[in-house]
């Protein structure tokens, strides 16, 4: 699937959790709800009284994750701006039970901000092995994750045994079948030649 | 409610929303099973070649957001550690689905994580007002949200007629019912005396 695709289902979850730093540095949570998705990025709103807002403004950046009905994960972190607030009406219209949150006027305390450059995440857990791929959005810098087998490998095929989704493929050197990965970390601490290294 | 209840929903969400710093400081976000409530905590597995794994041992602090089937939010933020591993197996025993992710003796890879001490806010956006309450787990130092009118207060009555919430009581001074608040801000920009402060 595409970076679009992946984008809908966000907003098709909706409720999602959105991190960002507080005062001290330390990350901080709540649920926010995507109100809209564009090809250029994915919408919400905050009020200018909230903490959620300060560190929006501040520090331009935040985690979202979301599970599908299916329980599918959605991740996609980046780059966070604030854009007019013009849309406002129509993500009201769209997303009718914030009339009831923010009656009248009092919407106008509200922001909208846009999700528009960054790296993202599917991973399903309930699929056997378990799947995961990375999608982008805008031109991030990609961010790796994960294990590569290097060519100090000996094939002896231990970590291939050992691996819980058995994503491990033989060969000279071995290889990781990097979709299905759970980045568990046993190949890693069981490899006889130190082969496996991060990415 | 207590705490005991609102970790217990925590456990009945299940699938909650981490939250740690990624290596450049910023959010990191990933759906993570909460697999156990005591009264002495929340617990959680991850594996040692992950990278939550790594900053939950660096960082010993973590957001955790979930949401119920009835739009009602938990988060609880606060401390971390790794406990005994001997828990895995009773960990394993009530969420058998464990089993076809990390099958055999693969789930020696996983080690076992308590966040012991923090505090919670439940916050029900669907009730009319809106209805949040804080929780505390173990002894943290409390930490306030939101706004509070002081003694400059003038009684003219502005905040409570704009409130979305309508959760400000006349009075001198006026008094906001913190339970039923957005921390939105909207009284902040439109009272003429200043007399409303971050608590």
């Amino acid at each position: 699937m595409g970076t679009k695709e992946y984008l809908q289902m966000m907003r098709e979850i909706k409720d999602c959790t959105f991190a960002t730093l507080d005062g001290e540095g330390r990350p901080a949570t709540r649920i926010i709800d995507v109100m809209r998705v564009e090809e250029d990025g994915l919408y919400f709103l905050t009020a200018r009284g909230k903490d959620f807002y300060s560190q929006l403004m501040e520090q331009q950046f935040v985690s979202v994750t979301g599970l599908t009905k299916n329980w599918e994960m959605l991740t996609l972190r980046g780059r966070v701006k604030r854009v007019s607030q013009e849309l406002l009406t129509r993500i009201f219209e769209t997303n009718p039970s914030m009339n009831g949150v923010y009656p009248g006027d009092s919407r106008n305390i509200l922001e909208v901000f846009c999700l528009y450059e960054g790296q993202g995440e599917y991973f399903n857990l309930s699929e056997t092995p378990v799947y995961r791929e990375t999608f982008f959005l805008g031109h991030p810098a990609e961010h790796k994750k994960g294990y590569e087998i290097t060519d100090a490998c000996i094939s002896c095929g231990i970590c291939a045994g050992l691996c819980p989704q058995q994503c491990i493929d033989a060969g000279e050197p071995y290889a990781i079948r990097q979709e299905n990965c759970l980045h568990c970390g046993l190949c890693v601490e069981n490899c006889p030649a130190e082969a496996i290294r991060r990415r």
